[in-house]
């Protein structure tokens, strides 16, 4: 259970980081979606480990495969497979971890659930699920910028206490993945290198925030009481591993505000209505209104490190662990690819369920009989 | 589309501000579990209006009644639908609205999604619909307590700027409930409540932060990867009116630690594994541990104000609203019941969930054969 | 769980017979959908007991209320309650049946799942329970004649060993309705009659079978492979209490074919491509083609009669059972109008399923390349 | 959409029949269920092209590779992806039915619906999409088997107007497997076979009926209203391709009986309850009561044929096909493992469904209080 994620637009995800492949199926395309392989292949690409100094040092090719659904360059409007064979598993790395829990990771989790797991690599729990995630996000973001104009962007805004400065509305995909750590703010962009590698040579490691913007958004989509647009995106971001936190528009700030303060005024613009302000990240009542969405993810510094911890075994025996493995001393460049994935897929799928019921009917006229 | 929470456990809910009624249709609940009508009366009542001077002044009695699905005190494992009349409407109250928009408020969200909208007294967005959700959220409760001796306790933690002292494992219901604004600090508690006045009394209105406890949550619940409980949290909150964010255990301040800090150790205790502290908030790879659940929401400030605001009419002009209606200056100390409801349905379902499946086969011994 | 139907209509229904009341949510109409009450209360007249001497004499007004989701006349597009309080109750009548189990009914079955059962009337079981389905298909009829001009109409094909001799393009409503039996074929609709009256009189009941015939439905509707169309409507109609049997097309009797008799020819006609028959019965590959959807239900005969049968105690010891209260001795008159609700249900869904991808995006020319 | 079966055990199903491969995602397996690949491979054998003279000749190894879910040779709780790869494919054969609709086929529905297709092989319509269903159903029978004891067995009952003469209660599954259409009557197997080559010597194909029959099913499954357990095994039943009725115990013949006569009567046996027959099929109410689960399926037959028909073409205009490419003349013989997997699918996601509230809590005494 849980590998299934969306109402219309469906994506059952499969795969452990230590197993044969990993990928997925994306079923309730909209027939006649061009599939580009390579906005697949672009977006895994961002995702991938052994990018740069920053991340885990496992080599990964990731090279994906379609395996069903497409027929002359396009959605079939049948199921879509994704695949992507796993490559460089060193499986002796994590014999360790077989008898020691990792503290705060999902490791005892498992075995409370499942009564055992496969160690090798976290298993399921491993990073590298999310491929079958970004894969099928490349093709919602695909959807929605042809349908709609739709464009999703992410990046870090904050690493450990190192925050940034940075206007959203001017952030560029090209600025972002100019910065190794997926920071658009350059003088932050290096402090946040910094400090990175100064937690890997401590054998520790950091978290940060990613923040999410969503410009031209489909309109009227979410879908009250609840499965209100920001509920699915909250649910969406939560499932990404080492996530604790989701805020959008003003978030936890904004509960120190008025509302004389905090609500956003509207006013007739040149071309319709316009808000002067975005405090409510682009929803309203569950509802998504036109204006950008906002939000903001947290991400906690990663579990596995190199330093030495108390923890027990699988028997339940005090123990210390010093975790090997290769492993990301911060997660939250490498999650920027898989925040956007998460959103376009909420946002597709939400607005193929507002399409199913969009503009059927006039609405009655304001003279007709009140309820009966 | 979205009215219907749940995928055991499912919770359906209808009813506006001033439609004829307000209920639910709860369906699997396992049968036998007693139904008591006071315990979900009692819930109501917690969420009710006009309790008490900080509230609304609409007066609604808020009595359930229970149309089916409960035989011999029991349910019997069909349907059971819960019912709420409506009372106090006082739909003139609301003729400006239907021409004026209120800002950062769901009204052109509706008619931007619908065409259309039953403007009276905010209809399907009004906190009124919840009352489904606190009736339901009374069984669920019952339910996990019953079963697992799970207990779910919610409360204020802070209104605007002002915060709270409180040491979670110390908080009672009967602390939460002798404070007018659910927060069991009474210093804190008096000092919001002459925020809460001082806003009214400025035709304003504040925010706040609900704080969310869970004592002996059920053992590895939650279904990663898409499923995992902190996701389902953090839709089932958000999916509650006014709320911006959600965090669990460390939330967006641990992402300024690192993980040698930020890790909870284990240790053999006395009657097992214990964590020497609980920055995970309760769950590990998406799964409970055992551990109390912990987790705060944002709630922003009521959008409807009495003070003048920039707004447009529906036809896009320029406007000036001043709202006439009874409103809540805060609704943080009646969204306690809510929280707690939602917590318990998601807990509730999460289990059932985890039940179908659990300890069916004994697991594979340590020695078997490695993955074909 | 089981009682909520549909994906993106979705139904969900509560009541049992000797509860306080019946009814339904309907969440998914699209808004603006005109609503009228009168609509609902036809259909549920309908389907009423005590309508004539050949149904059960329990008197029922079923008087529908309307408790949210409409204003001005039209559906909101939020959830929409319909609600019918029961009437006339005789508990006593069934208390022999708490102790002993009639034989092919639902009672030892509910025993078995939930652990004990509401015996009165036969709780959930009772046929009482299709009143939500009654109503929530009126207004999924409305949406289907009002998009797509599709009719509904079911009746009466046999009863027992009695045939009748109809031509399916020519049966009215008027016809069905004309007739007790609600079988438009006069001479037939006589000897059913009697039939009835005679098993009746006997102590006894009959079977029968239901036709349903679907003109100008949607086009392209149906989700291959799992949700086919047919395999919706099987659900659907082996979801009606006391069915045993579903057929479309040329069923059970086509298996006896040869492929070259059995396929329907394709011609191009004045108005676009004709089929010359419909073997198929509007099917194909799971889709709706335009042809008229043809299907038929059997229907065993009712389980509760007056003569004495063999069964056992709820203690598991023989006894004789001869049931009191008020059956049906045929069911197929009054399960007319559910067959065609659950019909209405199944295409309005597909329906709106089939919208929500529709005409997004253009085929890819013949030209371009194959797939990857 | 309609590639997802399943509530808790779900599986998602992709592939064309000229795609690169054909398989299945499986989530929702209980950990340490013990997953034998020869298990699969065998049901993929019994469903495999070119077995024999009777089938088409295409020539497929379908070998089925486990990618991932699986450690020490157990289900792990995560998902299980299955994946088959495509050999012997002849696009060629297919090009003029991108031309030619084939009459009662799939194509003219596909290009409906998504405004093309995939028409090599019929693409998503073509039996090979149910590779996915075997795969994933070899693994439910287990389950069923070890937590039930449970057994599943199909068969053909009969082909064109051949019938056969079978106690189901003495059919095994080496009888069944001995007989080249699996018909375990070797007297009518051998008409059958007959009745089959003539069908393709003139270019002609032919149907039959499935006869399906489960012993030892979980008790207390199925979720009355609408998830019955009948209602759950139609869906499944009528989602194979080709497939044009469904009965369960007396079917449409029982609808020909009076209730004194169908009713199954209960007596006092040695080790409980017992049935002294069985037309209600093994299911009351919707709910399995340990009587053999029995029921049948129409197959029409296959609407591939060599002789020429009339059709039209794509731009509408009439035409001749006969069509080419490599077609079972009748298709009954490989849909019975096909039957099996999908009456597996069905049982073990509603026993998993039971599972999940059972014996939760005690039924209240008879004594206590009436509903309130």
């Amino acid at each position: 259970m849980g590998n299934v994620f969306g109402r219309i637009l469906r994506v059952s995800t499969y795969g452990e980081s230590h197993g044969v492949a990993v990928g997925c199926i994306i079923d309730g395309l909209p027939a006649g979606l061009v599939v580009d392989l390579q906005d697949i292949q672009a977006e895994l690409d961002r995702r991938r480990p052994g990018q740069n100094k920053l991340t885990t040092q496992r080599k990964e090719a990731d090279r994906v495969e379609i395996l069903s659904g497409v027929f002359r360059g396009a959605a079939t409007g049948t199921p879509l497979a994704l695949e992507v064979r796993n490559g460089d598993q060193r499986s002796g790395d994590y014999t360790e971890m077989e008898r020691l829990y990792r503290p705060s990771h999902a490791d005892r989790a498992y075995d409370l659930k499942y009564g055992f797991r496969d160690h090798r690599g976290g298993g399921r729990s491993s990073v590298r699920e999310s491929i079958g995630r970004v894969a099928a996000g490349a093709l919602a973001k695909r959807l929605l910028r042809e349908a709609c104009g739709t464009r999703i962007l992410a990046w870090v805004e904050s690493v450990e206490t190192i925050g940034s400065q940075i206007e959203p509305s001017q952030v560029t995909l090209e600025a972002v993945e100019a910065s190794l750590v997926r920071c658009p703010d350059p003088v932050a962009s290096a402090a946040m290198e910094e400090a990175i590698l100064r937690a890997r040579g401590d054998g520790d490691s950091v978290g940060g925030v990613v923040r999410l913007r969503i410009e031209h958004p489909p309109v009227g989509i979410g879908e009250p009481v609840f499965d209100r647009l920001e509920a699915e995106l909250a649910k969406a971001m939560l499932s990404i591993p080492a996530t604790k936190g989701f805020e959008i528009g003003s978030g936890f700030a904004g509960t120190r505000l008025r509302g004389s303060v905090h609500n956003d005024p509207l006013r007739a613009g040149a071309s319709g209505v316009i808000q002067t302000k975005n405090d409510s990240g682009g929803v309203q009542g569950g509802i998504s209104v036109g204006e950008p969405i906002d939000a903001r993810i947290a991400f906690k510094p990663t579990a596995t490190i190199t330093a030495a911890q108390e923890t027990v075994d699988q028997d339940g025996h005090d123990a210390v662990l010093s975790a090997r493995g290769r492993h990301d001393p911060c997660v939250v460049a490498r999650a920027v690819p898989i925040v956007e994935a998460m959103a376009a897929l909420v946002l597709a799928d939400a607005y193929l369920l507002q399409r199913s019921r969009a503009q059927m009917f006039a609405p009655p006229p304001p003279d007709s009989r009140e309820n009966p």
